[in-house]
């Protein structure tokens, strides 16, 4: 490992310069004229690829941007990672915001100023150098690599999921490794390993066949807004426990060591409330501010309307009011069987003078991968040899649907490497990467194939 | 009265005449441009009152449109009566769907159609008529009459209350009568003795200072729209009771004489509930549907926003949630009492976790006038003979501001003589009036002024 980790840190400015080359293609998902930007992206992901040593590289085209694979199989007995990562990027505007181009990457303060610089070309560059390093210093690789580096992961992954079902023979693995994501503080190396899903529903209520004057009829009419509100009121109860039927039920037990870790993250519900601007937090009992927010599902409002929204003042009775109500969920929780529980629950709490209709709008899966399994394990061990620190492991409260799909469909534990920092303007102007992070980055990423390869 | 009668009978032709040639001026309060035409149709107004007898006719330039004012009163020791009406008229939009154009105007079926054939031109026009009748039949008329046309009633008589202010001691007068409303149901003559009044307040609930992630603060942070929800869902009880603090204090007892005229009215739950395609009403324990409408206080959203409200799905976690808010309040509620202890009791109800605001948009004052008072008495017994049936007497449960204004300013009870019926289309292309309402809302007035006279 010593000859790796030296090769690495005597071609940094090399991989730096590369990393400005990969920036300075506007590989824009979003945008219809960039078409061409991407496809140029694709082939310098390729022959990069090609440089790390896969000797097996293919550009398959989809309905929109194409994906990059990549393979080195050549390790017959040893595990198989996945590397998954995108090289499209997100728009740039508002132009005027930024300091330097964006498209114009330069380096000051110990960090790449650019769109992508982090998210995720710089982020996934980082396992392109181990694999690279390792091969230019060894000739081959301790363990089988593929890599899947798709160009629409800005704009939904729409073509994704159908690759990951066509190819699921090409693309098995015994771990997918990603860095896409942040770390839980500067220079805190950080293992996130599970994400929550999600179940995402409209319920519109209506009351009379159309908006009456409020003079006229009010009164004497059931409200489908002051309807709506009461039984949105009683989806959760005074403890913030959700009251639709058997919906803990499949609720996976926080483990006493993932409750210790979580202890020692050392969370500050001051600063999370002063941030937030709030004079007190507010969720379930019984639980800390990090088990609500990555081992409990919950439920939130995502929008509500009905009647006169404008400035100022309307007398209507309004015929309709709607909101979107989602539940973030946790491991093993079925979205599909707590959609139907959830329409039974709205319809149960419904009076007879409204009429509901409940749409589920979509879900997802929550996932998590498990603490004890090697991937999790050598990924700790490879971030704090790299960054000098003892590794933390999180959850994230949010769904990548990116990773479900690749956790369900490959059978495959996900260990998200992040090496973002939550003030590194991703998505915004100036957008960042760290230098350091992404040395100690290509450090982790070649220290876990190297701790991998052992199991 | 009877040779006053005939004189009505045999002039009829020439007051429907008259009637159209006062509609062809196309006297819409709310264009600009029109504006000349209001002026026009004000003389107009003046030249009908001289014609009816007023010997002192003005006509008060305001910022908006004029006040044409008008007076007779050459009976000293008799009552005054101040008829209000208005000559200006809604748009015509959309104009394609007019049988006639609307300013031309055209008798069908025992009908005129024409913008303003009811809207108020039509149903203030009896009251020109009767007065005129009395006028030519005896040279003289058997009290004090004061007429008040304003030009500003669909634009929300901007002007109207300042006038009121300045000129108290001139519209000094013991009954105030308005031909602006409908009849309970055809051929019912109706006479409406009191309104409900308004409270409108906005509530705006705030959570985090920024709209959040629903994936990464879902479950720690309090969410202001399920907040908002859990307020709404407790201003009212199980009961369909208010729960505002004093809310219900002042609340004039309905006389069980005002509850036996209602359930008279014989309303048809059934049909109420049919037409508005509901399996239930809703509404307040213990009262009847029409006591509900109006005698009883209520509370309803008539809007409600805050976070994602477009199609599909969006997992914010909103800063911000607003709800609309009003009541209508009967006599003898105050709306600015009521305005503290609603605010008190939101700021009682919402958690530490979120800010609230709550701002009060506007209020009206609930009226009500004597329902053994002279003017309702003689009002019932006018419109009876002149329509042959029992006169029912009906609230509103919505609010007249003009009338509110002209009973506190002027501090006497308005007689509402509602000529109009639900299907005469007002505000809407093919507005209409029946010319039986017309010829028996002439005689309806002039029993009146002769009742009235001999108090």
């Amino acid at each position: 490992m010593e000859s790796v980790i030296n090769h690495i840190k005597s071609n940094f400015d090399n991989y730096v310069n590369e990393l400005m080359e990969y920036i300075r293609i506007p590989s824009i998902s979003t945008l219809e004229s960039h078409k061409h930007e991407m496809q140029r992206c694709a082939e310098f992901v390729s022959s990069k690829l090609r440089n790390a040593g896969m000797n097996r590289v293919e550009i398959f085209q989809t309905k929109g941007h194409p994906i990059v694979y990549g393979e080195w199989l050549g390790a017959p007995g040893k595990p198989t990672v996945l590397i998954y990562g995108h090289y499209d990027v997100q728009p740039v505007d508002p132009i005027d915001l930024w300091n330097n181009p964006p498209f114009e990457p330069v380096i000051k303060d110990g960090k790449i100023w650019a769109r992508g610089a982090n998210d995720d070309k710089g982020q996934a560059f980082v396992h392109f150098k181990s694999v690279e390093a390792f091969y230019k210093t060894n000739g081959t690789l301790p363990l089988n690599i593929k890599f899947v580096i798709e160009g629409e992961e800005e704009i939904g992954s729409a073509n994704l999921s159908k690759f990951l079902d066509e190819q699921k023979e090409l693309l098995k693995c015994d771990a997918i490794l990603i860095s896409d994501t942040n770390m839980f503080q500067p220079g805190v190396p950080t293992i996130t390993y599970g994400l929550r899903g999600l179940l995402y529903m409209e319920v519109e209520v209506t009351g009379p066949n159309r908006d009456l004057h409020s003079g006229s009829f009010g009164g004497a009419v059931a409200n489908p807004i002051n309807e709506l509100a009461k039984i949105i009121s009683k989806l959760q109860d005074k403890n913030g426990k959700v009251t639709v039927p058997n919906f803990y039920k499949d609720v996976m037990k926080l483990s006493k060591e993932e409750r210790e870790n979580f202890r020692r993250l050392k969370h500050s519900d001051k600063n999370f409330a002063k941030d937030l601007d709030v004079k007190e937090l507010q969720g379930e009992k019984g639980f800390s501010t990090l088990e609500r927010l990555w081992v409990r599902p919950t439920l939130d409002c995502n929008g509500i309307f009905g009647g006169f929204t404008e400035k100022g003042a309307k007398t209507v009775l309004p015929s309709k009011a709607t909101a979107k109500i989602s539940m973030r969920l946790v491991p093993n929780q079925d979205p599909k069987k707590i959609a139907r529980d959830f329409e039974k629950h709205i319809r149960a709490l419904a009076p007879k003078s409204v009429k509901v209709d409940v749409r589920n709008l979509h879900y997802g899966y929550p996932v998590v991968a498990p603490l004890n399994g090697n991937a999790i394990k050598a990924a700790a061990i490879a971030t704090s040899k790299a960054f000098g620190k003892k590794t933390v492991y999180t959850r994230e409260g949010g769904s990548i649907p990116v990773v479900v799909d690749f956790m369900k469909k490959l059978n495959a534990p996900a260990v998200l490497m992040g090496l973002g920092l939550d003030s590194d303007n991703i998505h915004s102007p100036n957008e960042h990467f760290r230098l350091e992070n992404f040395e100690k980055g290509i450090f982790s990423s070649a220290y876990f194939l190297d701790e991998f390869s052992k199991i």
